[in-house]
């Protein structure tokens, strides 16, 4: 009997209808003689009216007491995903983080699951109960409530399948959404847009880490650490279809060897933060990034270049909304290390290209530039990994960048992924 | 250094600016060098919010799963309090009833606190760190949830103190409400209502009892058996006034020996259930009380009278809401032992009069009823014990009967409170 963790984000459980809705999905896996778990958000809107609230009294609330506050959205979720269930019929049992076994480190609001054990979980499903478990949040060992930070309920989901694939032998993981799955590009953005049947966990991460809103980069990665095959479905399909949604996989099938580029992302509200004519000398790099981390500030990328003999520019992007703490760390460290000027930009996207093909292909980049010089897209920075590669542009020509690459790469037809090698040997 | 527990309602800490009111007590009491626990309520009207939420999705809610909900209520309230304290500069800490090392029986909903260890408490006190710990909930061994039922976060506020007296030799309890303290009778109903400087744990207990909402019974119930001094303060006074609000003690002082009556308390939405004519059988009590008490309903007051030979009438009364169950529960004893009929009558109120002098004087009943009857109101039925007498009247004359009892024990007037035996030998 496998065990499959189903996971329901805050639109899946906004109200009684729409919890219901997500319920059909449990039961139609019970049917399908699967043992389930559940994972939940808090409901709707409910973690930012919680901010807001603790706003009301501070503007900088204290990160312990923010978690003790958030904390209870998943536990309200919890709670009336059981009662939904039980009024289907269906045995079902609310669980905190901490009742579901959840321990993480004490970094509260960004905290990192440590381990979990699954007593409870194992007690319940062997006793036909589902257990339902709130996303987001854990306890570190003192006994303080802790969250995983935003999208921490995909995490939380894809750490409960690792535990019981553990335990017995096999699980999976459904990541229900209000999208079908995982797709060329943003549909909204790019009209031929097209859902792909299977990512690899590599695609995804990068695709996450660019701004996909998916899937979180977090929940991949340990996805990827533990073998979890993860499904990524539309809330509002019909359950126990495995053609559906969107696969994650840990190895290219033969099929997909020939791949070179799977999708298209775009990344919103990127600033550029540039330290101009710095002097190389050691330990500038962490002069500046060893307190953006202290912060637990993620950074995107990362560009070193000579600008003249002994000198370079450090330049590196991150979301907009952290521009406020980085600033200042990085006028500190220009002013400490005699930097000639210390540069913001704030009006940026960031396009990429994602595909586990590019390991192997090679002139895709020359492929992408030429489709953009054609387009008169203007490139600000160029970054490459090994298999992606990602510019930056102004945020107003983001989504024409993102159309031209998806009609360059053929990302609209089948065929074209496999075809497209053919046309990448320039 | 003394030990003050702190107790503040819904109201108290329905917003930000009363957040920050209540958090002026405790600087208050920290400055004139207390220790000071907070044990605070769900904003505002939170608890019935998540009680319709609930009901969003089942008419009846698991008790399990209602604890699991009910219980972010407060701890929404402990973190909004903590990050308020924080902000006026006092170090405070959050706690739910688990952390706080509350551990409670497994009754959901109406679970008993059965035992409290103190270590996290002391750790944050030693440390200088108001402690701030959610009423109303706990944990039971096997790491569920529980709630103690409505007005239970005043529960909590004297547990924890009887527990600190044990560890510190000695702790009081500040109930703050939007009241000033208890009254002789309703100031809404009775226009000459005065406010009481002290009334016993025994007084309050009958007055709680019979619908004085000032604090909840079992709160009074536990600070009488531990010894608790509970002092009912309004929320908007000065905090630290030795003579503000009312004093609960245990013992009368010299100057209360001679107090007969110290209020009229009036209970409404009474409801009356009456078994008539059943033989008069051993277990016929049982047959109805035993399956009441299993369903946890609170029984007010029970009468039974002859009615004939090996004839008896059994009625009680109880709180209208529970009628529902209650029907089915005098149903089915009386078809089974033969009862000529089952009564249920809804439209009561009982209005009684309290006072710890009653256990030695004599004629209060007697002086009562010719009150009543001067002023016109049917009795429907009486009940007494040692320090009170209580009458069941129709809900219309209830108002009136307070008023009327009222005047007649002279309870407006300060001096009368000493002189009242002189005018009850009769």
């Amino acid at each position: 009997m496998s065990v499959v963790v189903q996971k329901f984000g805050g639109t899946s459980v906004a109200d009684a209808e729409k919890l219901r809705a997500s319920a059909r999905h449990v039961l139609a896996a019970r049917a399908l003689g699967h043992r389930v778990v559940v994972v939940v958000s808090a409901m709707g809107h409910e973690t930012d009216r919680l901010v807001d609230l603790a706003h009301t009294v501070t503007p900088s609330p204290d990160r312990r007491e923010m978690d003790q506050l958030l904390a209870t959205g998943e536990q309200v979720s919890v709670a009336m995903m059981a009662l939904t269930l039980q009024t289907l019929g269906c045995a079902a049992r609310s669980l905190t983080g901490q009742q579901a076994g959840i321990v993480t480190d004490a970094a509260h609001q960004r905290a990192t699951v440590v381990s979990m054990d699954p007593t409870a979980l194992r007690g319940l499903l062997e006793g036909g109960v589902v257990p339902v478990v709130a996303g987001f949040q854990g306890v570190e060992r003192g006994g303080d409530v802790t969250t995983l930070g935003r999208g921490g309920s995909d995490t939380t989901a894809v750490a409960v399948a690792a535990r019981l694939k553990d335990v017995y032998g096999s699980a999976t993981c459904e990541i229900y959404k209000d999208v079908d799955g995982v797709y060329t590009a943003d549909p909204r953005v790019v009209p031929g847009a097209r859902r792909l049947e299977a990512v690899t966990y590599d695609e995804m991460l990068e695709a996450a880490a660019l701004g996909s809103q998916v899937i979180h980069p977090r929940a991949v990665e340990m996805a990827k650490r533990f073998g979890v095959p993860v499904r990524v479905l539309h809330s509002q399909e019909a359950a126990g279809r495995v053609d559906a949604g969107t696969l994650l996989v840990g190895e290219t099938e033969p099929a997909m060897e020939t791949r070179v580029v799977s999708s298209v992302v775009v990344k919103r509200n990127v600033a550029r933060v540039s330290l101009r004519g710095l002097p190389n000398r050691a330990g500038v790099q962490s002069a500046v990034f060893g307190p953006v981390a202290q912060a637990r500030l993620p950074v995107d990328d990362i560009i070193q270049e000579d600008d003249g003999p002994g000198t370079i520019n450090l330049t590196f992007t991150l979301d907009r909304g952290d521009v406020g703490e980085v600033r200042a760390i990085a006028q500190r460290a220009g002013a400490e290390y005699g930097a000639q000027a210390v540069r913001i930009d704030t009006g940026l996207s960031t396009v990429s290209i994602v595909g586990e093909g590019m390991r192997h292909a090679t002139g895709v980049a020359a492929r992408m530039f030429r489709a953009l010089a054609e387009e008169g897209v203007p490139i600000e920075n160029i970054t490459t990994s090994e298999i992606r590669v990602s510019i930056v542009v102004a945020e107003g020509d983001a989504e024409r960048a993102a159309r031209c690459l998806h009609g360059a790469f053929e990302l609209g037809t089948i065929g074209a992924l496999a075809n497209s090698p053919q046309g990448l040997s320039d």
